[in-house]
């Protein structure tokens, strides 16, 4: 390790952004947390001392109203009320919202005051190709309610991909008037070295005044590490996840962060009594959602495939529904290959499915990019926006001659019409909608799933977790069987009846 | 962190002393694994580069005569036949060798000797009160076989343990003739700081060329960047388990140690591919020992408590056993004063239980150690040997007064007299007694499990991890239907009765 350290005086503060109510169930069951299961922890959530509570996210709006039948404003006015003392925070898709595609700049300003108005204070916002130009305008409708505007680089390893290329996109963050900068490693790929070397390098370009936020999954098992590393480069606030719902898929565990520091020149306000308590109600909880939970504790397998698990699983049900579970290998082998085309975007929602899928196809169709998707066109064509590596001009080509389409240098959202107004009127249409623009932003967000959610709204939020008597049938190892309604066909004395079962 | 840092010009080696056959499954599943499931990962272990492969140790004897009716020197010689070209390390517990009291030099010396000659090649020494004279005679026998003396310092935190007093010990230990030195934090407590100050100590003290190698357990979440602190401090190698054999209350994934050195002044020789060729191994592994898991992943609380574990588990069924488990708390603040009065010895076995126990005690009997353990008197009066702080005599007095037993200053060993004849002569007369000064060996470690186990060893070793086919049942979730009644609501043809199912 480079033995370049900030000379500090005396403790030095760095803040905590607790997971626990976004990040951390997402990563670990599939963002199925209900609401109900939050309330009892916000008491000690509020009063534990954290930098930032994050709550809010892409996945959140989308599982709220797709699994849960929850008004997801109506989560964030709750979270709003029982939190009165903390910054809550969210994760923005820079253009694309909490949706996945870009939305006229119209609506991305009028999600952004709504979140503002129901509470939201802090907006991570970023970009998955760390395309400045994404996150402009979000970053200017942040800037203008006056809530925190925090620039995000999402991190990932390729050969365009260098310290001061992620140093100079936090200039241009800055530029764009970020009050923080978030090194965001949604992969667990932020090793200790890089890790100091960026912020180190952030700080040393743009003034220890720049607050600086590094956001780190565990899968790896490296990255506490790696925040200890960031914090002596100058972190100012690091993320992590009460222990209870922390590691495997998720984060590093809040009060190990916290204890890690005792005795060094760096310390924390978190009061651990209250976030003790909240260890123990998540405790509680988490067992409710162990049927959406993943096996993986730890795997390095990352680092040598660069290929995310959730991105992996995808492409193996893709071979597997075209019978051709065999061409895994050749897959995983095209992978760099497509991703290096377009440029060496990081692989994550959406570029991983769109790689990812071009991969498969390029395998099952014999190679050479005959039939582009019709998103990987895109991507080869701008629409996405610029990765850090330029996209090969050859596939390129192809992009156009197989679609028709332009290819585009500008910002991807000037391309696009006026929306908000014939959102607002197909919204109205909609059995259940209430006529507020949040309503009409559900139906921009989800337009597929908006109509259901909010025609069934009224029967109110599902929890899916598991009931307290399914929970006692599985610690008693009466599990996979029973945990839902089962018919079987029975016997009884010659005479066959059908029957359902369902625990008691 | 302070800003003092090692200056390499080229990244210097670390090694890796992997856990997966001795503390890994000893922390995870209480020692249970057979030597049959680890047949199969010696090829790769033996290639994959580890500087040593700890194999063997006080509980691995235990648990092979005790629940595996294995011999535990066939385990070794067998080990020593499959990895050929290893290190193969132990963990010896000084003059207790891997029994529960002191020896008798001489049945230290034949211990060694018989080891050495066995295969062993690595001899972890340590005392539990980390007292020079219980390591000394282990020390130098090991020196005479011309095999690796490691001298250890037992890690914890009191207020009579300091970085200096570390230092003082590893100098001390140098003395001996240490071939290196071990810091052994068995209950992960050693922070970041901590574990660069004393590496960085002892490094200052007696210079750079004094091997040191650091081993932490994973369960409070905060060592593997304690190691990474290490490394930077100047440590030599560090200890960690395969990732599918690695947390909770075991050690810090290989794969991810190796990782986090990427890119940093640091670098290891161990072979990627053979190390997950392991891992995969032992996934496969790992779950048929799931009855014997802890489910506890990460916990801080000994940071607050002071108490591992194992201690309190005990504690809890000691007052159970009373019917008094309202006076855990008391207990629990009775025990820092004990801990205290004893000399605040590390809490480790045995001096865990002797506290405890002398704890619950005094909370039982109405304090002031109206009734003392014999153990516990014997700690007070000298016959364990020295801890770090003084005993308090007041209390030591009591100890003698109730015991009429002498205190005594010397080393305890001292007060013992010939031995080996004797043990030879009463193992002789045991059923199934080979002749072997082994089993004589065997004999002395644990006189009370030895007679059964040389009358059952004809038997053949015992695999107590589940079947291929419990497995698969467990898998399916049939579990249930195996380990009990159920009771269900059952809705046939529209009317609904519970039903309560057994297997027929």
């Amino acid at each position: 390790m480079s033995p370049r350290q900030i000379e500090v005086s005396e403790p030095r503060e760095v803040g905590i952004t607790e997971l626990v109510l976004r990040d951390a169930h997402q990563s670990l069951f599939a963002t199925r947390m209900a609401l109900e299961d939050m309330v009892d922890a916000c008491a000690d959530i509020d009063a534990a001392g954290y930098w930032s509570v994050e709550c809010w996210g892409g996945a959140t709006y989308d599982s709220c109203i797709r699994f849960l039948n929850e008004d997801p404003w109506e989560r964030l006015r709750t979270l709003r009320k029982l939190l009165p003392n903390s910054r809550l925070q969210m994760l923005l898709r820079g253009q694309n919202l909490l949706g996945y595609r870009h939305y006229n700049d119209e609506v991305v300003d009028r999600f952004v005051d709504k979140s503002a108005e129901n509470g939201m204070d802090v907006f991570r916002v970023f970009d998955a190709l760390n395309d400045p130009r994404n996150m402009a305008r979000a970053m200017a409708a942040v800037k203008k309610t006056g809530k925190h505007a925090q620039g995000t680089i999402c991190y990932t390893i390729s050969p365009v991909h260098t310290v001061e290329g992620y140093v100079k996109l936090a200039g241009q963050l800055i530029d764009m008037g970020a009050d923080s900068i978030a090194l965001k490693d949604m992969a667990a790929l932020l090793k200790p070295q890089p890790a100091y070397d960026i912020v180190k390098g952030i700080k040393d370009t743009y003034g220890d005044k720049v607050r600086v936020s590094v956001h780190c999954h565990s899968t790896t098992g490296v990255t506490q590490v790696s925040l200890m590393k960031a914090i002596e480069a100058g972190a100012d606030s690091v993320d992590a996840a009460v222990s209870s719902m922390s590691l495997g898929p998720g984060h590093n565990p809040t009060e190990s962060v916290v204890e890690m520091l005792e005795g060094t020149g760096y310390t924390t306000s978190v009061n651990m009594d209250r976030v003790l308590k909240v260890r123990d109600h998540f405790k509680k909880i988490r067992p409710k959602y162990q049927n959406f939970e993943s096996k993986t504790l730890v795997s390095t397998n990352i680092f040598s495939s660069q290929i995310p698990g959730g991105m992996l699983s995808n492409m193996e049900s893709q071979l597997r529904a075209q019978g051709a579970e065999d061409k895994l290998d050749e897959v995983l082998a095209e992978v760099p290959n497509v991703k290096a085309a377009a440029g060496h975007p990081p692989l994550v929602t959406p570029s991983s499915q769109i790689v990812g899928t071009q991969a498969v196809f390029n395998v099952l169709m014999g190679g050479d990019y005959k039939k582009m998707t019709a998103e990987f066109a895109d991507l080869m064509l701008g629409y996405y926006g610029e990765s850090m590596g330029e996209r090969d001009p050859e596939v390129a080509k192809k992009a156009q001659e197989q679609t028709g389409k332009e290819p585009i240098d500008c910002r991807p959202a000037d391309k696009l019409d006026p929306e908000w107004e014939s959102l607002k009127e197909e919204a109205s249409k909609l059995e259940g909608f209430d006529g507020t623009e949040e309503d009409v932003l559900t139906y921009a967000m989800f337009p597929g799933v908006a109509p259901t959610f909010f025609a069934e709204r009224p029967q109110g939020p599902k929890n899916v977790g598991l009931t307290e008597g399914q929970l006692k049938a599985a610690a008693e190892g009466q599990s996979a069987a029973l945990s839902g309604p089962v018919t079987y066909n029975v016997t009884v004395n010659g005479i066959t009846s059908t029957a359902t079962v369902i625990p008691a």
